[in-house]
């Protein structure tokens, strides 16, 4: 395929050319074109949205469990509830990126990102070693243009209506428009490496760009809704790539139950312990648009955030991806920090912070607890220590010392059984916690769920530290120091 | 829906009643009543396959977590060699079955028995209490037609061509045949709940039973290809139930990636040992006809099993079902004994017998190593000692301090990790060890994938057992005690 074919007319039948068989298997073997290829790993994060961060081979990141957990809640039914140990895991586990496979199911274009991770040897980010650690450059956002399927753009007997705009964009190659009837063929290839092929035409009353032939086929092989979105992609040497976004996630009703959820999440705690103890690698298929946090962060922005003292009262945005990737940036107030789970978790910051939000109108879903990476205060202060829980890293052995605590199920791998949890006053179970408590998490068919956008910590767009702010001085949450750099914050406030 | 109503002439459009939405989901909420009747269990069997062993609530089993792995992997596609440890887990579980729910795939209609297991306190199966166990009463089959569809019942233009045997059979309420031309509407119900509706009709040249209007709806929402069975159930009052099996799984395509392989392994092995090191319930998704080798067996029929002491050079037959539902008995002999995998799972009884096979034509698999109790010997004798593996309950502990096995990595949860593994002469990983070795991991895609009837080991079925056969007196498999019981065999041989 090359840019200049794109402006022939239509000479073959429109179809994929690759067959595909009922379960959207290829007939064909794919061509591995889309693994060797720049314009993959674009169209794979366009899927994805463009602002999902995915760390790279060589990142050092911080993997959080819980979050690991939340999302195989999000993906999957429950199927029952059974007793869980306490693993004796760290909320947080410092990681090198050791290998990243873009990925797309097969049945259903729903793309993730197959994250090969080994733990360092050295868990204390403030050490030297990792003070000095410089973070890769970020990539920049492909161009492409995506468009919420209309109606009108789902009907058998239509085709799909193209924005005016993208046309002028340059997302398409130019029509002749010299002809009658402008059209041309366009062929573009999806992430399985399948080509489709659609006759763009510029025709009607008022006169407006459709995809025609070829549109129908491509809607019912990929099971496409009105509210689904489409995704356009053209190369520097104008070869055309799709995908599809969809506006629900179809994986909690698809997904096939190859082991229990119990199992699951044994397996997930597991494996990361193993990885943990003997420093090996394990891997994470990672889907952090399922969730409304991200699990997987880079040390960068986690040590950034960790250098804020977060303070109940203080008010912060959220960049959250909207419908057809538009930003938007709602605002609220901490309310309180607090373990989501304190038996499981003690001092985790996972979904730490309590919040309220001053508009939750749209439709967008607004979580009530939020990881303190997610947020961007509009005032704050810096903290001479910057982890917001400094004293994380002994709280599991002065948990297990404590009087009612009981003994070793195990040494090593777990620090308690269900029979403690069930005492507890929390009540759910690790792994379970966020599929009970107060609205970390949402149905995914009710409200559409916005991926947090990563921040920008640079201390050049940050609002001006708060001075002799009140303290939060209660145990397990220790006050910052205040710090006065004189910084600003590029947003209006 | 009753039975006088299949009487009735069409009055209303052929289509499924309940709509269901373009991945199969039900747009109403299915009436549930598939759980509460009867005859919703004698579908799923049926479409399990009708001699499929799934153990009931209250029953003993012994659980073998190698099949659960070698079922995993038959499901889902690797995702890459990772560092795996060596569970401290024995290579069979005594458990005592507490609840057993029929499932089906929403998307595919592949069945699955979600079983939860409680270990035994006590794990000697020859202790009295076992001794006085007294098995349920087995069930019988239920009454159903299947086929195998041709190219011609799966073309788009034609129907389903009903063979006359099971017309005269009273699987389909009976035609009035005094019509011109014979037909009535059918109204079956598949294992969702879902209605679908077919025109059943007598017609043709020759004269041939046909379901048409309907027919295409069903093959299209289900994807229906040559060489899958239709399975045709009624019951005593007339209902009427249909379900499919597929003649090649498609989980492994199907399967989305909610956690890695890699983690999937390590959920399997931790919830096991976690539910053993405890005495905690633990669930199995069990799908015993993904593999040629059931890895839940009844108490029964294990302790049958081991009483026989299987020599090289055992002559056996083992039981398969091939296509619509077919029983076929193909024979062979036992060439080896020993371990699967010496270093992960010691004296392991699962695939611990090597056989050659006399005749493998045919579609069917022919497993290379078969479990004892999977054979039905054409001649055996008697041990004394009932298990096939006497010294099992101590070969992790023996291993463990002999001369060059590693110290234990955690006390308790794993014995060593792959470091020991990879110099061994297996190579292979605790968790893959099937699908690297000889023959035990087919290509579901190569050649239909039997399942092995249960097999009636009672004294009055077993042929005489030889006397002074020689005896295999290498450990770690003991030689048996010579037993004459005069005992008899019907098949002929």
């Amino acid at each position: 395929m090359d840019g200049e074919r794109n402006g022939l007319k239509a000479k073959v039948p429109f179809h994929p050319r690759r067959r595909i068989n009922v379960y959207g298997l290829p007939l064909l073997p794919p061509n591995n074109q889309g693994e060797k290829d720049d314009l993959h790993v674009e169209l794979w994060h366009a899927c994805a949205g463009p602002s999902v961060y995915v760390p790279r081979a060589g990142e050092k990141v911080l993997y959080f469990p819980q979050g690991h957990i939340e999302q195989l809640d999000a993906c999957m039914n429950q199927d029952g509830i059974m007793e869980m140990p306490i693993y004796n895991l760290p909320s947080k586990i410092l990681c090198r990126v050791m290998h990243v496979q873009l990925k797309v199911e097969p049945g259903t274009d729903e793309v993730f990102a197959q994250i090969t991770l080994i733990p360092e040897a050295e868990q204390d980010e403030e050490s030297l070693e990792h003070r000095n650690y410089q973070p890769l450059p970020q990539k920049a956002y492909p161009v492409f243009f995506s468009k919420k399927l209309t109606p009108s753009d789902t009907s058998t007997h239509g085709g799909f209506s193209i924005p005016k705009r993208h046309v002028d964009d340059g997302c398409l190659p130019p029509l002749d428009m010299s002809q009658q009837t402008p059209q041309q063929e366009l062929v573009a290839i999806d992430l399985h490496g399948f080509e489709w092929r659609f006759r763009h035409i510029y025709r009607g009353q008022p006169k407006r760009h459709l995809l025609t032939s070829g549109w129908s086929t491509f809607l019912t092989s990929k099971k496409l809704l009105a509210g689904d979105e489409f995704i356009f992609l053209r190369g520097e040497k104008g070869e055309l790539r799709l995908g599809i976004r969809r506006a629900t996630t179809v994986l909690k009703y698809t997904s096939t139950s190859i082991i229990s959820g119990h199992s699951m999440r044994h397996g997930i705690l597991a494996s990361a312990f193993h990885a943990f103890s003997t420093r090996s690698m394990f891997n994470v298929n990672y889907r952090p648009w399922s969730i409304s946090s991200e699990f997987i962060i880079s040390f960068d922005r986690y040590m950034k955030s960790a250098q804020i003292d977060y303070c109940i009262g203080t008010r912060f945005r959220m960049r959250l991806e909207g419908e057809e990737c538009a930003e938007q940036r709602p605002s609220g107030t901490i309310i309180s920090i607090e373990d989501v789970d304190h038996t499981r978790w003690p001092n985790s910051e996972w979904r730490c912070l309590k919040v309220k939000w001053y508009h939750t109108a749209g439709e967008n879903f607004h979580p009530e607890r939020v990881c303190p990476w997610n947020i961007e205060p509009t005032e704050f202060r810096i903290k001479k220590r910057p982890s917001i829980l400094h004293n994380q890293k002994k709280a599991r052995t002065d948990d297990v010392s404590s009087p009612g605590f009981p003994t070793l199920l195990m040494d090593g791998m777990w620090s308690g059984s269900i029979k403690y949890e069930s005492q507890s006053s929390s009540g759910v179970l690790q792994g379970q916690e966020d599929s009970d408590t107060d609205g970390n998490q949402p149905d995914a068919l009710r409200k559409p769920l916005p991926h947090c956008l990563p921040l920008n910590h640079s201390w050049d767009s940050m609002q001006q530290p708060i001075q002799n702010q009140r303290e939060i001085g209660a145990a397990p949450f220790s006050g910052g120091q205040v710090e006065s750099l004189g910084l600003h914050n590029s947003w209006s406030t």
